[in-house]
């Protein structure tokens, strides 16, 4: 039995809690949280104690800790939990500064401790059916990805100065989501943004409409586009097309029903928001993660994989805010000097 | 160039004579009907002459005829044109009569002259598509067959009253399609019929809603479903359970447009009754008629066809009234005598 | 928190006992079985002891049971529970003889004890959102009831011949769906039952492939269709048409994936069986079970339903063996005596 | 009764001629072809004669031409017919060189003579539903265009060489569709096109697959995905993301069989290529086109209309090359000097 500590007790971190508990493999310790209100509600509803972030990695008789706390936070958890000794699960985005994920990179290398990176989209049944099927050679060899990836509803204002901009913050699951589709990361990145959404967002500094294209080395292209709102549902799907045909994943409805009236035939939305569409992705990412650590094997996204995807909303932002194609490597230069 | 004289001008004539006229191995070169002014208009239309029934058949440059003169006289001209040697496409259905059409059926074998029954549903690409698809074992054997065969909305009472009935005006096409499809006629009919959409129709001796089990003498069964609203449009579909599988004909939609807002995902309603679904099957229907009649081979659906399935209306009829599954044998047996 | 004992560790007491772990005001304490072994491999996964189903319902400190036992020991222990004052939720059917389970009801009745019966396709999302939208008028008054239902493969021949055949084990979940969509039981059953699937089916004296056509004293018509056998997985769609439209609950799909190749467009099939298809129902059932103990409320599915459900299975399995339709009163009236 | 003389015996000259003897308002008159055997069959075929293209262009009793030859004689053509006052029906694209383009159009614009161009799928039913929902605003404003536009397979290594490349040639008709959808011309175009599906396709200096971007001067966004393979048939779909919604045109079907067995839920490929999918709106256009010419309304798609796609292929083929976005006021300055 796994004993883990999470750190974060917001949303994403309750939605941590229950998989963790859930788990007939892990069971859940230790909260924290700045407010220590939330993390003692938490705690008590899991039979877990509240405490400090420090005390929990300092705790040798804590295995995991699983960190869902602010984006700005990730890279010294992710150093000091590594450096005690334990296994990490970290929510996306590793860091907003790539040079400061990359130095996590080289920290926790020398530490030999497991790190995944939180992208559940490689755990939702959809996606994972189409990486398998890319993968068996079902539509031959890919050729275009495209992913469309709408959010129901624009974020506060208040989180969208924080939030690193669109590019960082949402499309870095779709970022994600390409490599682990394609096996491979772009060379070049390409990017327009504009706010027709909302003129708060513009006046926030970031965009709410996004579109992102990417090329590799072998010909392949990947194209992304992204929206904070499409009034009827969380948008999530992804596409590819290849030399013996075309795979879709398709939306998740909220059910099966179907009407037909003088209005037309009407299907339900898509479910609303990402704790309706990933819950189960949420679970099977926390099964792996579990597995990975009581095993000893690889585990399934990896601290390298969070720092792909973080140069890539870099390429994206600077491609946006330039109007020019920006190359990979020339994001991964300057970094590696 | 087939030379056809048309006898009908009413809304199923004047169909027909487009498809005629726009064959090109046809040409509508007559018309006639009851109301002499119906004829010529059509006539005109078409670079015709209205003439009288008899008069167009008695033509010997005019090479066939086709039917769509109200029921009750359909059994006399088939009669007419095939002594006078003319290939003959009858409307459904052949009678209201069993024992009229049994005695045309006789009349016309001593001719030799090919009739035609338009049941144009065995031209629909759809049910086309799904009866080759049984035929070449693509679901194995066939189990359970099920029509769903809904108008849009009932037609006027005044109709009602002379159209003997559902089983004969209506759901005569489903039971030539269940013989199209099954490639054997039933043994047992078993008939329910209600009447919940309009009092009305049920004051002048009719049902509206019904339901049809037939079961088959190697232990298949079929079920007819027909009601004569559905408020959405005209919904003709046909769906078939074989040992491989299920095939399912859907309808056709007015447009392939997709609208998602926040009250739901929206699909264009099914054409909206028969002319804008079967358009395409009655030009089928006419050029399977021209080529029999030009090459000398068998109709695709013959007048014991239209027999049949009127032998079925008659069982579903009786069986409706009486509560009691009738013996297709029952039907045929006292008529035989 | 509910002390809950679990008669009956078979397949579906192995779901029970889950859903009964899983819900936070329910704790699965004891467990009992036939065969010991699975009693106690089933109440150690739990935590829970191996007791015998005499003891258990002895226990006060035990507060429901669910019976998940043979059908022919369902009466039995259902009146031992209630006398004993527990709430009870008992696996369908009630019972395979319905002057078993009238004589039940009428025990139960004195006691006051809740008893629900495990209807649970209730409570899928997809019959439920259809069940709500013909409640709240959404296509006006229904008029024809669809149920389609089909089981991937055919049980073993063993569990066939103690089935009580394929009316009251199979059907009986569609009988009470229809109940429970259209408010009211039916007046009359007619239905057909063959064997195409395995002779070995008609050997054992039942069938495999069924209709049974119910009407109301309103005019309303339902239709049932069923097969043992469907290779490409368990299909369970509803569909209701009304005045105003036509609801259809469609089948959950194993997953979302699409694939386009030069054989078609592929989706995924329907999920497998039951397990898959309707853990989330289990769950949601044992929910509904649950609060109504809680709260004091009437149970959302009764014994009178169970019962009900049952003499429709009764009235078709007559009506298939004599050919001819059945009136759910003369089912009733001897039993009345 | 419009005279028609057809310029180009080919395959789309001889869809067109269908369409032109099929309308009951035009009649087919002239044909002539560079091989004057292709051009007496096509004659033959519609009771029309073989003359030279002068000859038609000189003959005053054809009151209108429609070409279909190759892409570089559009110009001289249209110029000439406009000249002798005939109304013109163009194939696109206007021309391989936007400043030949631009050149016709004015001289054209001194003969006040209609000039049409036959970007087809204007008249598709259902883009041409899309178009009516977004300017009825049934999804609010829209925000973010995206079509998709795949052939079934290249053409041949000789049609590429000349054909001006994949977006004057292929990409044309979705810069038409975008401009017609969003009812202004971009401020920016981004392409990027590789080579994955024929090696020979990069050796005669083209692209097989490509990705457009185009941002408008409110904000909006359009993509444009190109493939010149889809081995599961013609792929023409488009969205729009709108402040109320999404729209989205789905594929046409080769019918609406869907068969599911152990393999799979299956439907019927997209129609094969554009004869099947937009022979309606071939007839459509041609319809609008008489239309206008009887009614002396303004046509439809205008030269104008031609040239604003062109100055679109132009711009996208740069940015291919170059790697960076293009304005379209660069692509047009030079030309307006």
């Amino acid at each position: 039995m796994l004993r883990i500590g999470l750190l974060g007790a917001g949303r994403i971190g309750t939605v941590h809690a229950q998989a963790i508990s859930d788990h007939p493999d892990s069971t859940l310790v230790a909260v924290s949280d700045a407010m220590a209100d939330a993390a003692a509600r938490l705690a008590q509803a899991h039979g877990a104690v509240a405490r400090t972030s420090e005390d929990i990695i300092a705790d040798p008789d804590i295995d995991a800790v699983l960190i869902a706390t602010p984006t700005d936070t990730h890279s010294d958890l992710i150093e000091a939990a590594t450096a005690a000794r334990k296994a990490v699960l970290c929510e996306k985005p590793v860091d907003l500064d790539l040079n400061r994920a990359l130095a996590s990179q080289q920290a926790v290398a020398g530490t030999g401790q497991p790190v995944m990176i939180g992208f559940n989209r490689r755990f939702d049944p959809g996606f994972g059916a189409l990486k398998s099927a890319v993968q068996s050679g079902e539509i031959g060899s890919p050729e275009l990805l495209s992913i469309t990836s709408f959010d129901p509803a624009p974020p506060p204002i208040s989180y969208v100065k924080v939030s690193g901009g669109l590019f960082r913050d949402m499309t870095i699951h779709d970022f994600d989501l390409a490599n682990f589709i394609m096996g491979d990361v772009p060379v070049t990145v390409s990017a327009v943004g504009t706010s027709t959404v909302d003129p708060a967002i513009a006046e926030a500094g970031d965009v709410d409409t996004a579109v992102v294209t990417m090329t590799y080395k072998d010909g392949r292209i990947a194209v992304i586009k992204n929206s904070r709102r499409a009034v009827y549902g969380y948008d999530q799907r992804v596409e590819v097309l290849g030399s013996g045909g075309l795979l879709q994943a398709r939306n998740v409805l909220e059910n099966n029903l179907v009407k037909s009236t003088a209005d037309g035939v009407i299907s339900a939305k898509p479910t609303y928001f990402f704790l309706e569409r990933y819950m189960p992705a949420y679970r099977a990412e926390w099964d792996a993660f579990v597995t990975a650590v009581k095993t000893g094997s690889a585990v399934p996204v990896t601290l390298e994989d969070g720092v792909a995807a973080l140069a890539l909303a870099e390429a994206a932002t600077r491609s946006a805010r330039t109007g020019i194609p920006v190359k990979l490597e020339e994001i991964l230069k300057p970094v590696a000097k």
